[in-house]
């Protein structure tokens, strides 16, 4: 498909393509919304939010701007479609049969991303939309905790193979003989904060890139990887019991 | 001083009061200058980035046009100037005798000012500017790089109270019999990063605020505090030697 790039996501995952032969009744509309998509993206690299316009996504998707103006109203709805539809794609997370791995994959899939310009300029252009669209927000928020739900099998993964202290059981430490401090998320009614874990990997590396306006590369990917680790296994992402800030008090 | 909080940079804290009875031969450009720094956060605040124009600004801080033409040239040397400014605030880390203590104050006032809409509107404007103006991103680059160095005092501290392990000597669990792998940051040529470390608190709070467009609050706070802790004690802050990622192999 020509501009694939331009489909990829903020994960850097593509869209699968239509399987062959199958013509759903949708079918022309998906492809009218993905033209739609892609001119918005287009527009929004070029100009950015306050410079797009439904007459720039006319001219560039080949949809009439009437059409655009019936079904998508303004180019608030313009920009929430696209990110909605990026939403739809078929990615899934790394699966390598270990937390580690995984973590490491989705952590250098963001720095890949966001160091190939295509794609970096189409994402960056969604995060700056949801600073003057309310709605570009709202659709951003969605997506994001749409995308991280899909990441929490990560760590379901991880609690079953026994790579993780698990809140309501013991954990894999305490046969070893070390003391409680590593498993203390293990009181009752606390809770593996699975949606943390998996964001605690790309805050660092999204931080850099677009707040303190940092290099990122696969080094910091790996030490995100390791400092989630590091905090996973000592129970910092486990809530709602004793664990937390509070037990790690200085010596 | 009215308008206050317009003053307060990213970490809310308040630039220092003028001494009473000082007056420097630069009295009177520097409240020129703070002057224009209001009405540029006041402009970025109401219409964002791409609305900011030199007449709004001449227009709030009663400095003529030909003045902020000649001393500032444009609008982005207007953003940038307000960014330089912020990083010149007297600012310090806190200082509550402990790690976690100085740690959690960190990332409390992250919290602190960005739930203040007075102070994260001009604090997310600053964001949103480097967006869209390349002068304004190297601004912001260097207001975090200079202010996250700043902090890094709070590391120096820690190593000096023993409550880190020190990458060149023996760290304090080792005299309790616990295996070295908390202490594996020790080995010759290797460094803690007391940048990432720092950075470590406010990634995941900023991270939620602009990207995943998510509420932060005091237990998000805390949490991004126990997660860091513990990867610190766990040396995953630890570069140039063989700690990090690797050593963590799963299980």
């Amino acid at each position: 498909m020509p501009g694939e790039t331009a489909h990829e996501n903020a994960h850097g995952a593509t869209e699968a393509p239509p399987t062959p032969g199958t013509r759903r009744p949708g079918g022309r509309t998906a492809r009218t919304r993905a033209a739609v998509r892609d001119a918005v993206l287009a527009g929004l690299t070029e100009h950015g939010y306050p410079g797009l316009t439904v007459e720039y996504v006319a001219a560039h998707s080949g949809v009439h701007k009437t059409t655009l103006y019936r079904r998508w109203k303004d180019v608030e709805g313009l920009v929430a479609d696209a990110l909605d539809l990026a939403g739809e794609d078929s990615w899934v997370p790394p699966d390598t049969g270990s937390l580690e791995g995984d973590l490491r994959a989705l952590a250098r899939e963001v720095v890949a991303s966001f160091t190939d310009p295509a794609v970096a300029a189409s994402g960056s252009a969604m995060i700056a939309a949801a600073f003057q669209s309310e709605r570009a927000a709202v659709a951003l928020r969605h997506y994001y905790a749409e995308r991280f739900a899909r990441c929490e099998v990560i760590v379901e993964r991880a609690v079953e193979r026994g790579e993780l202290p698990v809140p309501t059981g013991a954990a894999p430490d305490s046969a070893k003989g070390t003391p409680p401090r590593a498993v203390s998320g293990t009181v009752p009614g606390s809770v593996l904060d699975a949606g943390a874990l998996v964001r605690s990997v790309s805050a660092p590396l999204f931080f850099r890139l677009f707040i303190t306006r940092e290099p990122v590369d696969d080094a910091l990917a790996d030490q995100a990887v390791a400092v989630t680790l590091a905090a996973a296994r000592a129970g910092a992402f486990t809530t709602g019991g004793t664990a937390g800030a509070s037990r790690d008090a200085a010596p």
